[in-house]
């Protein structure tokens, strides 16, 4: 198995086994750069696009389906973690939810399409994100090809290490003890966001840099693209 | 006379009192930043494009021109401070260089058309700013729309403001007591570059962070667009 694969099953493993207290942190409203900015940002940015229908690529336990279906959008839910789709399930009967991995996906929902995919702080790995966003690219509806990405900042993530793209240690910064290992996760450059958007022929419409009022910084970065489609591409229309 | 045109009056003479020093700064390699990563990354990426004629935005005493006519390439570098523009003349005879101000660019070369636009270092202000990308639009050739702006990087520039647009104190940092008052400067942040270009119809197409190895961080941001021409939109084919 390589580094990337085994990193990718340790990021598994840790939603497998801290699922229980991420759905108590998530719905304690615990984390702050989310309850002061980052949810507000991403549900502000999937209504601009007025969407009928959202993809939620990594919608652990469903509060931003939930918050979406508020605003009359039909969603579909999808994560790796069975425990937090059960949760998402239970708090929203008669709402679609689904397990399954990203490398899955086009298999899973082959016959789905969406005005929308959101990933909010979801793309956690390295070759699962390409794969991932190779696949978005034939999920979402011809003549309205939308993604949009929440992330942590690179600006704000890269620390005191180099700013240069690699596997970096996670941590559940300030989520109290009942949290167990947390897992790596894929540090990815400003430029290298666009560059692997770019490969997957998403081309940037927005950046959008959230602010955190008590910092002065920016709580994230929102990218939110469009799916390229080069007239006369046959790959296009299937 | 509003605080905005007081403030690009002030970029005008500040360049105009500091051009000897200037040049000698340029010439005599004096700017780290410039000689350890940000001249060759320009360059590089201009390159990359393979252009045949580029227009050099602010070429100020005409390094980058040189080094591109060293490729074979033509050149048109344009600057506002006319002791600039001589000083670029004198070194590289038989090259064309005008001067113009940005907001006079299409009366002056209304009839040249550019594979590419380069702005390296030289988009300081704010309507002015805007005014520019607009006309840059009708210079570069249809079909073959690029522009290329090397600037501060928002994310390293900010310092200890907060990360918001708005008008900064400039300085002449690290290049000696020739220098006399620098000029003020608009920050935007990287979010709003994005915004910028794309109310004037440049989408992005890829962005550069140049690592300086000595610091682990980005040098600078180097933003390559492409003009956008809806089919059908009248205003496109003139």
């Amino acid at each position: 198995m390589s580094a990337d694969r085994d990193r990718e099953e340790q990021i598994q493993m840790a939603w497998r086994h801290n699922a229980a207290p991420w759905v108590q942190a998530v719905r304690n409203h615990t984390i702050e750069s989310r309850v002061r900015v980052t949810d507000a940002a991403i549900v502000d940015t999937v209504l601009g696009d007025q969407p009928q229908t959202v993809l939620d690529v990594g919608c652990g336990e469903g509060w931003l389906c939930r918050a979406l279906q508020a605003h009359g959008i039909a969603t579909l839910g999808i994560d790796m973690e069975p425990a937090l789709v059960a949760a998402a399930k239970a708090a929203a009967p008669g709402h679609d939810y689904r397990t399954t991995e990203y490398r899955h996906i086009t298999t899973a929902l082959g016959h789905h399409r969406f005005d929308l995919a959101v990933c909010n702080f979801s793309l956690l790995g390295d070759q699962s994100v390409a794969q991932l966003l190779e696949a978005l690219g034939s999920l979402v509806t011809l003549g309205n090809r939308n993604l949009i990405i929440q992330t942590l900042h690179p600006h704000s993530a890269f620390g005191s290490s180099a700013y240069k793209d690699g596997w970096r240690a996670g941590s559940w910064q300030g989520l109290g003890k009942r949290f167990g290992e947390a897992a790596p996760w894929y540090f990815r450059t400003l430029g290298s966001w666009v560059a692997l958007l770019h490969t997957h022929r998403w081309s940037i419409h927005q950046l959008h840099e959230p602010l955190d009022e008590t910092t002065g910084r920016p709580a994230s970065l929102i990218i939110h693209a469009r799916r390229q489609a080069p007239a006369g591409d046959p790959t296009e229309v299937k």
